[in-house]
């Protein structure tokens, strides 16, 4: 069996950022190559996805998953195409989709591989619509929210990669959708995803147009970000409603986030705030990805990505992506298919 | 028909308490009873409910409930008996319970009472364990806490009216249980209550005894009391806790309540945390009334009454229930019965 390649570039976690992170906080670093072992597949890297929860990974603070030490490949889930492979469902020149990292070859288990059908076009559809993101919205909004037909479900952070998804699925339950997003450019792509009605936080007139937008209150809360853009939703909420909560990447980046909610809101509206985390609904993925294949093909969800060329150029699309500057999913293409 | 009486002594609000009630936020004043309608009850009242969600009724702010105006009576649970009755369905001499307010009168619709039957002994349960706070207590636990046998219960304000009844039904649900309480009287209180641990939160030690006394994590928090001490509670949460809210005794004084939670930890824990009012319960009142009372009867569910004589008392009696200074169910005596 020949050695593929020898080298490998990664992006790792040179310090644990303090606040907003910065360039410091990674390292580009090239490593050996480990041969993959029994059982095991070597995945040439071609996509990466940047995403808010990789921001919890880098930090001390206990969490649900375990965080990254000093000196680590940041986690993503990346796009890649099989160089090696000792799992017999796995040949070389396979797409698949996995926990891969920020790196330009990785060593995976067979088993935590999926592989990416052909005729997903395109294949980065593996890492959002169709993907961890897709799959965030579908099971967060249908398990956690519980929309109703007629509902009024508001989102937060609606044109990020979660959000853009949820309103789409909310439309196709027949519920009325708002979607809260920072800026003219991204309230636009909140029309291109079907959104009824898109709200500007960053508008002087934020609270009024939210008002406004919701006559006969919220019914879900599809939270992505938390803070004072939470706030004010909650202020409208129904008797009976349920706010999800997905992320709350607004409080991410302060080093010591206050306490942003008052739990007695609940008695008054009698409503259930709940988390959630998508790798609890592993065993439900092919559930979501039939129905969402099915929707994109159908042109029944859109979707939009933003990509960044460069392995190297990994952190600072995080970055970008943290300050919302990015326009649909945040992706960074590391290499060429067949390359 | 005879007019019964001429006057009733009666609580009313006299000013909206700013921050915590002062004796001069309340009236006693004398009014002339009214005769009773068609259709209409007169109730002679024997006792009177002090409860923490009276406190809401007083403030300006929106809430769930219409709030009292400056001169209404005080809104209360109250068991009297009947002195004249245009209702087929009562008769004078008949006890009854209902939302009868802090007067030694009161006229209401026969459609709203219920009727205490003469085996309930004594028939101040119809205020407390047989009544709204063992309804809230049996509701809130068993439909929006979902506790499994096994699982760590933890409620705060466990020495209170809800709280005593809560502990008692989980202990029945074969759950550990863990009281919070203010004070070693009421912690001595919570062993009665049949608490396998009572921990006072006013004790130096009660993080670390906290801790000790959850060793596996915190499954359901029935949560009374709010702030610093559900703080606590949240750090000790297992992944798919359940947190109920059924009140924030310990906000409802503060002029301007700060947010006490961070909704992230509801993602870390994939936990839900759901308010509930146990007025949307009317329609399964007997369900938990039949099983309360059994439980009562076979000494599965024991109780503590703390009461206050006079009905001029009421505003020191609640005050003092503000301040957590009754031991178990806070009443007030109006009148003998038969007087």
């Amino acid at each position: 069996m020949a050695v593929f390649v020898k080298t490998s570039r990664r992006v790792t976690l040179a310090e644990r950022p303090v606040g907003f992170p910065k360039d410091s906080d990674f390292a580009v670093v090239e490593a050996e190559v480990e041969e993959p072992g029994a059982g095991e597949v070597l995945v040439r890297t071609l996509w990466v996805s940047v995403d808010p929860y990789q921001r919890g990974r880098m930090s001390e603070a206990r969490s649900y998953a375990k965080k990254l030490e000093l000196g680590d490949v940041i986690t993503s889930q990346s796009v890649g195409e099989v160089a090696e492979s000792n799992d017999g469902r796995f040949a070389p020149g396979d797409l698949v989709v996995g926990q891969l990292g920020w790196q330009e070859y990785a060593v995976a288990r067979g088993g935590s591989l999926r592989r990416i059908p052909e005729l997903l076009d395109p294949p980065t559809l593996a890492l959002h619509v169709v993907g961890q993101t897709g799959f965030t919205a579908y099971f967060g909004l249908l398990d956690v929210g519980r929309p109703r037909p007629g509902d009024t479900v508001v989102v937060s952070g609606a044109a990020g990669a979660v959000g853009q998804v949820v309103g789409q699925i909310a439309k196709l339950m027949d519920c009325r959708t708002v979607g809260i997003a920072g800026g003219p450019d991204k309230c636009t792509d909140c029309t291109l995803y079907g959104y009824d009605i898109a709200i500007d936080y960053k508008d002087d007139d934020f609270w009024p147009r939210l008002k406004e937008a919701c006559p006969d209150g919220v019914d879900v809360y599809f939270d992505n970000v938390g803070g004072d853009v939470s706030g004010a939703v909650h202020r409208r909420l129904n008797v009976g409603a349920r706010i999800v909560i997905c992320g709350q990447i607004s409080q991410y980046n302060l080093e010591r986030p206050e306490p942003t909610f008052h739990p007695s809101q609940l008695i008054v509206y009698r409503a259930r705030m709940e988390g959630f985390l998508i790798t609890d609904y592993a065993h439900r993925f092919d559930e979501a990805a039939a129905k969402l294949v099915r929707w994109v093909a159908e042109g029944k969800v859109r979707w939009r990505e933003d990509v960044t060329d460069g392995l190297e150029n990994a952190p600072a699309a995080f970055m970008g992506m943290l300050r919302g500057e990015n326009r649909g999913k945040a992706l960074v293409k590391v290499a060429e298919r067949g390359g």
